[in-house]
């Protein structure tokens, strides 16, 4: 952990936090952490929140944006069926930024990570343009893991929770409109619940259509979906026929999407996953993922999303 | 593993790193990597690498940077006496970068992880003013760690191979000249050989006497360190007292620092480091550091280096 120039402020965040345990024999302040041995397999994902790219001065507050970038990296370990161990945050923090707020982000994204089992074990701190976190999460498997590639045609296709909340919170706010961005739900019971249940799965945060076909390239499948079905956050549904799109283009809305073979689906129906899930649509044979919207029917090749983007 | 927009960059890069394998069930291209189970405890760190703050355009080649990017935080482990694992690695990329320069940087990064074992695993692609790398390491403890924390008066102070080279690079490059900045030392066979040996270790990054106060402070001694034995880097020795003075305080050496009680300098002797190994000190009790330069006597709060960075 290197953070030249900044170790007074480190320091006195590092106070802040906890020190060693069981679990972590060697915290935050060493050249690096030290966590105990798993008997699971290992899981590790990062993420990054840069000012002007994922967010605008003002759109949040500190705060919240500490403990979004948490979650959006959270999102990943669920979409594999993993249970969090440990964070890492790696800032960098522009000339004059009030301690005040570089220590609101910090201080919400190490609370967030203790909250769901990733306590904050390590970091570095930069000089930048602007702010930015990069976020970085370990887990383990308590049980398999569910990769993008198992999808099979006949499988049914689902997603957690709502869609097209932050799609419209951005559109508010780049008209100027205080609305709230939404904050990442926290889905890791129902990702380790789909372990052994979904044949693929990962997180919405590149919107639907381009997740669908995310899944469909790695599984090597095309699949059909149904935009009447797609389950919109409730600023979405008043926008009527255009919040449906924003829900299936729009991003971040970290719910998980994932397939269930159909001799699966009586097990789906049992299991609590702590949210609603929502069919959209069938995995089909083929290379297409075949768009159902009203009368309309769009044929997009899976390869084909990077222009939702 | 989010990549808005740049999915295809990322596909062709993944198309040239491995994929999957005994030790990394899922590899890069799913939301998380997946790693085998360990029975070892785990080690993990992170380091940045920015534009405009860590180097300026034109100093160092692309495949340079990638590899310095991977030995930096290479270099946290080595401190910890830990064996590499698996790295990831967050970009931020500015505009109108070209993909050729982006592509030797990870390339570069990736293979100087695999030829020490840390195959890149995972990573994230955003959109940035000026070109930034966030690296993380994962690693294990092979036999017991060595933390800061453990040094006692009469400990003797080492310092791995030669320092001040960067800063006279550094120092160099801001004054026109055309100077290549020294790739940071591998110590890894050096830390892990240390465990059990050394009482407390660090890596050189700030500079050996802002490095040695981290140490003093995380052991609660003092120390005096003679800068007349400090070994010097050859276009550090040309400069004579400057060049004692550059390395000194000059950073991002990445030599590992550390320290032995009496009682094991035999075994010390007889160890194999793979590299020289030069003392340059001694831990005494207290709260200060006594610099010995010349004939002047420097002491200093262990806690108040933070004006040297």
């Amino acid at each position: 952990m290197t953070v030249r120039g900044e170790h007074r402020w480190l320091r006195r965040l590092l106070a802040g936090l906890e020190g060693s345990s069981r679990a972590v024999p060697v915290g935050p302040g060493d050249d690096a952490a030290v966590l105990r041995a798993e008997r699971r397999p290992l899981v590790i994902t990062t993420d990054a929140l840069h000012e002007g790219v994922h967010f605008r001065d003002g759109w949040a507050s500190w705060p919240q944006l500490g403990r979004r970038a948490l979650r959006a990296c959270l999102s990943d370990l669920s979409a594999m069926a993993a249970a969090p161990r440990a964070s890492l945050l790696a800032l960098q923090v522009p000339r004059g930024m009030p301690e005040r707020d570089l220590n609101a982000f910090a201080r919400a994204f190490a609370a967030e990570g203790r909250r769901h089992g990733a306590p904050l074990v390590g970091g570095n701190v930069s000089r930048g343009a602007r702010f930015g976190a990069t976020a970085t999460l370990l887990g383990i498997l308590p049980r398999q893991t569910v990769t993008r590639a198992g999808a099979r045609p006949g499988d049914a296709i689902f997603v957690t929770g709502r869609v097209g909340g932050m799609a419209v919170a951005v559109r508010a706010r780049r008209a100027g409109r205080r609305v709230p961005l939404p904050l990442p739900p926290v889905r890791l019971a129902a990702g380790m619940a789909l372990a052994g249940l979904a044949s693929a799965m990962l997180d919405v945060s590149d919107g639907v259509v381009q997740d669908l076909g995310h899944l469909c390239r790695a599984s090597r499948v095309g699949a059909e979906l149904d935009m009447a079905r797609l389950p919109l956050a409730p600023a979405c549904r008043r926008l009527g026929v255009a919040g449906r799109a924003l829900a299936a283009t729009g991003g971040e809305d970290y719910e998980l999407l994932f397939t269930v073979p159909a001799r699966r689906l009586p097990r789906l129906a049992r299991v609590r996953l702590g949210c609603r899930v929502t069919r959209i649509g069938t995995i089909l044979p083929g290379r297409h993922v075949r768009v159902l919207d009203g009368g309309r029917v769009l044929h997009l090749r899976r390869e084909g999303f990077d222009h939702f983007g």
